[in-house]
């Protein structure tokens, strides 16, 4: 099977939830706009970017309640907008960090925020205001997201159990960020320290929590489930991450939303530039330690890269990594759902993750 | 009535809850050491200071919760971990900032962390390291404040009337404190705009947010009362703002745990150099002309500058605006509870906000 299906779903989720996706902002941000324009103009450049995602979270947690007999559909659809408010935030977080200055096709939003200060006449340091403003913002719809939860039209018990799950995977996410912080520092880091960050970091929020979350609105709390779920979703987790840092490398940049080489350019150990820096020639490994943390990586040194990762073998291998997650996550699906339409949505998004080319 | 009921109301809170926070955070600090020790020491170090808080809003939970007739002692006083983790963690996202490098009596989590990363020899800009690592542990507590509430053994009906009233008001204040980063910056501020960024940015998550989390856990949802409790809430937490901006030029140094004059040295509007702008001589308007906004203050200028507010008349303004909301505290208090014990205690808070040392 390949991730046709997956891709499927994904366009039908995106189709039709962007505009109701689009509400949801617009009321938000009249009621912050009832406090001022500054908060209120912060959110709804915060909404231009959180619309543009990819909704894989989203859409997974539509799925993770349907596949579990839930039927509520219009109010999943409002449900999943969870942990896409979540995943918009901790990118603004994320770019902080990071010091990337472009997501998905637009400035980062701090880096709109300090050329909004130039018009404000801030007058001290304007990329610290745009931190400040970009950090703001992020904490602000982190509980945004709470009461969206809150005001789902579920029943007590099943929002309190749903906001546990939220609240465990959310935290793990931010404890594997400063795993992730220090770790892109750190030398020495084996594939075991990065596939760590990664779990925690990434694939556990990106492909459990969603399914969980969904499952738990739809009443489902059988523990046996619950486990394939969580095997499916880690594995699907690892292959999403997998496939990102090799899309860093190797994507359409105008495409990706993102300058090419950023892991490089910040020194991160990913699996493909630790692999090269083993197994490289010493030529290669000369390349490597050339490009890596050094600032605005060229065209010329990203093609570089793409051919000297090919040639040494690290691409294949991390690849065959990333699929190898596939596979696990495929093993996964027969204990997550025995119905067939289910079961052929989580395995062909699965392998769709490996597939994708944004 | 004097403010020493209030005091020991906040004396007998801190001393009967500060044991089980460490207990708390004990447990929490050993899940996070279970992904890593990098989390779990962030989490450690973010302890020690959340314990060192006045915990006026943890205190005023207890209160809403009693005073609304509120039992389960026990369960409330977890429950006033809520606004305490909240609080902290939202001082640590803005001591970043406000490039504040002290806070009760320790370095700035980021400044610690700053260090840190000379032992784990990180090779970039060691603040920004110090500056992701703390932002990242503080977006990890806001998730775990989440935790606490949908693990306490109260009603889920009552858990989510209660985490609506949490998300408003955190989300209020994030968008206050948007404001706050701006304002900070642009001339003209009036005194109206600074009291907006107080009540927003301070005073209803400090005294509105814990009395309405506390009586909804009680199970009052009576409008009259809310009404109430939010007058005398945002006045009380307005009197607490205000105290502050006094406190931050005359309090003792060692006393209040972080530098004197440090609102004057970020250039921040507040009450009481907007009044001197507008009402000082020429030579006093020059002098805080000479200093505002200018890097480490001198003890010599902060004492000169608490004379000149006082020759200026902005000391006595302030502090009587602040004596009126403690006024305007006391006259809500009847419609918030009939009971006399009650009554005095929420009078005497209101009373010690402005008599505080630190």
């Amino acid at each position: 099977m390949d991730g046709s299906i997956g891709k499927q779903f994904l366009k039908d989720y995106f189709k039709r939830t962007d505009e109701s996706f689009g509400v949801f902002f617009d009321a938000k941000i009249r009621e912050a706009n009832s406090i001022s324009n500054i908060p209120a103009e912060l959110l709804r450049r915060f909404a231009v970017t959180a619309r543009k995602g990819k909704k894989i979270r989203g859409a997974l947690l539509t799925l993770g309640y349907q596949m579990s007999g839930g039927t509520n559909n219009e109010a999943i659809d409002t449900a999943s907008f969870i942990p896409e408010l979540f995943h918009t935030a901790g990118l603004v977080h994320d770019d902080i960090m990071d010091q990337d200055n472009v997501r998905r096709g637009l400035p980062s939003l701090h880096y709109q925020y300090a050329d909004m200060g130039k018009t404000l006449n801030i007058s001290t340091d304007l990329m610290h205001y745009g931190e400040s403003m970009a950090m703001d913002i992020a904490d602000a719809v982190f509980f945004l997201s709470w009461d969206v939860l809150l005001n789902l039209p579920f029943d007590d018990n099943l929002i309190r159990k749903t906001g546990l799950i939220y609240s465990q995977y959310v935290t793990r996410c931010a404890y594997g960020q400063a795993l992730d912080v220090t770790n892109i520092e750190i030398d020495g880091a084996t594939e075991e320290d990065i596939l760590k960050v990664h779990k925690y970091k990434t694939a556990e929020y990106t492909g459990v929590m969603p399914l969980l979350m969904g499952s738990a609105l739809a009443g489902d709390i059988d523990d046996t489930r619950k486990q394939a779920i969580i095997e499916y979703g880690t594995a699907f987790g690892w292959a999403f991450q997998i496939q990102d840092d090799i899309l860093g490398i190797y994507a359409d940049e105008q495409e990706l939303g993102k300058p090419l080489g950023s892991d490089i350019e910040e020194g991160k150990n990913t699996l493909l530039t630790l692999h090269l820096s083993k197994h490289g020639t010493s030529e290669q490994k000369a390349f490597l330690k050339e490009v890596l943390g050094k600032e605005n990586i060229s065209a010329e040194n990203v093609e570089k890269m793409r051919e000297v990762l090919k040639d040494a073998g690290s691409f294949k291998y991390v690849y065959d990594l990333g699929l190898m997650y596939v596979e696990n996550a495929k093993q996964a699906i027969p204990a997550v759902t025995s119905d067939k339409t289910y079961q052929d949505i989580l395995e062909s998004m699965a392998v769709f993750m490996m597939e994708r080319a944004t």
